[in-house]
């Protein structure tokens, strides 16, 4: 098997990746809320993901990937008081708060489908483990790093701090924390401004509640992941990602939470990816900038100058380390879209040529290894995609006749383009559309045929139509040195 | 509004549906549990349901439509021993409950898509409300109609008919059941073996199970419909619908749940569609007729001769009454490919034509009138559909000129074709590929623009080669007095 390294944010270093049980791969990733339609931002940790899931099956893991949904507890401003985002929507839409969610499940699943992101091996939903929930809270009073205040069940950071280590994963530091967090006013039910509460009562506005021996009320949002990555990965487990935006709170959370309520972490590896900016600026509604998946594909955005496809989104994600900040502009995703465009058409090229020599004018098997170290050095996309590049130009000389390739180079390179482009990185042909786009390439290939035997009868008129009619149509004719290509305009 | 007549399961006529809730419509129908792939018998009610889900939108109303999906405590065989269905696939295939659920669920939904069958408005899972379950228990130990043995709770069917009437649904007769059901071994904690279970504990190989105030367990398989309709629509809703083959005993222990918790039935309108059989025979595992939506697209089981389209199967069982048995045979499944097809060449045709007279040889509002009719009669769709071939007859004869069309009409016949064929009945033209087709479209006719002055010229090998050619990627050209058209073979 592979040695695949990944950066652990806990340690801050790259460490080799070893399962808790052999061949089998748990991973953990946050999902969305769901009382919007995913936006540019959710794009990146669906893509990150989907990338190690597809990885790590590539090179022989059983795989169980959990990605929650997050339909409840998730209070407005993402702290403690307020109302529920969903709860909020439904009251707004007059609907049922499940219906909002349903809505948007639906959607972000159809956008996940559209960038070519595998579905999780199972998609639980906070409301749907409210009994777990009330167990783990029950436990962490249990062990005492829990204190119930009117029907409301609060985590005592101070009281974990004093046995634990609250802020080991964010780097935060308590002391900053006294004078950084808002103050409590007087009517605060928490000792400290940075408990977080674990069961919140509900207040009548509240849409969402449940029974439970505290109060009718709804579990804190920190607590579904903890309780739901256990549940289907075990107390131990391998992987957990998210963005770098939920490390600090959300993620420092979870980890006290299962430390209080087990004695121990629960996570292996953590993975942080990177965020996004637009032209340079942090994506924010309030910025005019805030891009939804939709607006994308469809170019109905202001700041946007055309559609983009999502393989060209997907493709310009990739083309980032997940670690590094990556900024949207009309121009790197119009590069992004020719570098596709380049890419597909030197897989298509590499079908149609044939062996040529004796020898090849490009080390096949070195440049597997060079892909394989790219990809297991912390999911090194960029350099990968720079080695597939260099294929890409040999595939292109061997097509134009200046260089030279084994048949068993061949059939070697096919398979590695084809396993690296489609198992692993998760593209797909922009153009692809199965059927009806062979019969298209057939039928425009009979017109070429056509205007190849006027030329030939030197019955140009015939031929000049074919190639001004074919382009009103989108359609470009290139004449070669064999025949003819064609493309979309 | 339209008046829609239902025939309602509980009255066993057509009534008049009349909605709870002026201009709103609730709506539960029983999902599948999803421990398999679907196959052609979960085709009928999704596809009956969406129908009237599609309706009820159509004329006005604002439709929640909750259909849920079985993810736990439907037992082998149905009855309230043996093992969990779900958690038996999981053990048999090393997984998770949850991704065994998490497959099939992704795999229903990917074949409703296909069936164009709309997602409901919430599709909330058995798993996800073991509390409010839990709480329904509670309400009927109270009112005193189930008992508690060794921690599991039973249903007293005995006691509740001493005060209300098991069977009213399904017309079976509690003295008859003493009868025709399975006498009790010796082991048995039920009072009589009709009595159902609200809540299991569970054996040791029970994977998925909760704590509760009797015992580590699961709920009984009804349970979860009477529990999440009425949390989700309210303690008395509109419709309830689903297959024939739940009306007894899952509907009739539905009813008995909710009139001994709540002192009164939930549900106004009981819909049911009746069965599919295959060739004559009822479906089987053991009779090898059992054929999936995928295979049956696929045309991969070795009773189908070919391929069939989703969406040959969806006018296919739009073709039946619902309330009516079909039969599926490869001969009725081409008929009514044929049908289909007929159906859209001459929407196609519709939209090619013009006005051609001052008045029309078929009374069109007449004819919507008789469209009309025909849905609002319990959604018979076969009446609906004979209508629709009679305006085909039509718009095909103002194509030939043998007929007249007004400007007005035309207008109003274009639109009332889209609305029952694409709004209502919810078919979709199974050539449909939107761009790509347009620009397929595009490429054929300049082709046989070519041919059309090939022809001109006198140049008859051209005109020649290119139908040839065309005929051998399996485009038909067929002559007409003012052109040509094409198909595909």
């Amino acid at each position: 098997m592979e040695k695949l390294f990944i950066y652990n944010t806990a340690s801050r270093k790259k460490e080799e990746f070893i399962a808790q049980v052999e061949n089998h791969a748990g991973m953990y990733v946050c999902g969305p809320t769901v009382y919007g339609d995913a936006h540019l931002g959710h794009s990146r940790p669906a893509i990150t993901f989907d990338l190690l899931f597809r990885y790590l099956t590539y090179i022989g893991y059983k795989v169980r990937y959990v990605r929650n949904i997050t339909d409840v507890g998730h209070l407005e401003n993402d702290a403690d008081e307020g109302e529920d985002k969903i709860g909020k929507k439904a009251r707004i839409a007059q609907l049922e708060p499940m219906e909002v969610v349903q809505y948007y499940t639906n959607r972000y699943r159809e956008n996940m489908r559209q960038l070519n992101v595998l579905p999780p091996s199972i998609e639980p939903q906070a409301s749907g483990h409210i009994i777990e929930q009330q167990a783990m809270v029950d436990q962490i009073l249990k062990t005492g790093f829990a204190y119930e205040v009117n029907g409301s069940v609060y985590f005592d950071v101070e009281k974990y701090n004093t046995k634990y280590h609250y802020g080991k994963l964010s780097g935060r530091v308590l002391e900053d924390l006294y004078s950084t967090t808002r103050e409590l006013d007087g009517q605060s039910e928490k000792k400290n401004s940075f408990d977080f509460a674990l069961w919140k009562k509900a207040n009548p506005e509240h849409i969402m509640q449940w029974p439970s021996k505290w109060s009718e009320g709804f579990p804190g949002w920190h607590l579904e992941c903890s309780v739901m990555s256990t549940k289907y990965l075990g107390e131990v487990f391998d992987i957990h990602g998210g963005g770098l935006d939920l490390m600090f709170p959300h993620h420092e959370c979870e980890i006290a939470q299962s430390v209080a309520a087990n004695g121990h972490e629960s996570v292996k590896y953590w993975m942080h990816n990177n965020m996004i900016t637009i032209n340079g600026q942090k994506m924010g509604k309030s910025l005019g900038n805030f891009i939804t998946l939709d607006e994308l594909f469809s170019g109905s955005h202001q700041l946007l100058e055309k559609t983009y496809h999502p393989m060209t989104i997907r493709f310009f994600i990739l083309q980032a380390h997940y670690r590094n900040p990556l900024d949207f502009s009309n121009e790197a995703l119009q590069a992004a879209e020719k570098g596709l465009d380049r890419l597909f058409n030197a897989l298509k090229t590499l079908h149609k040529i044939s062996e040529n020599g004796t020898s090849s004018a490009f080390d096949i098997k070195k440049w597997r290894d060079k892909c394989f170290d790219a990809i297991n050095d912390d999911l090194n996309t960029p350099i990968l995609i720079a080695h597939l590049f260099d294929a890409v130009k040999f595939i292109n000389s061997v097509a134009a006749g200046s260089a030279q390739i084994t048949g068993d180079d061949l059939i070697l390179l096919r398979k590695l383009m084809n396993d690296i482009i489609f198992s692993i990185l998760g593209l797909k042909n922009t153009s692809e559309n199965t059927a009806l786009d062979e019969k298209f390439d057939d039928v425009v290939s009979l017109l070429l045929e056509i205007r190849q035997e006027a030329k030939k009868d030197k019955n140009w008129s015939l031929a000049d139509k074919i190639r001004d009619e074919l382009l009103e149509r989108g359609i470009v004719i290139k004449d070669t040195k064999d025949g003819y290509e064609w493309s979309f305009k």
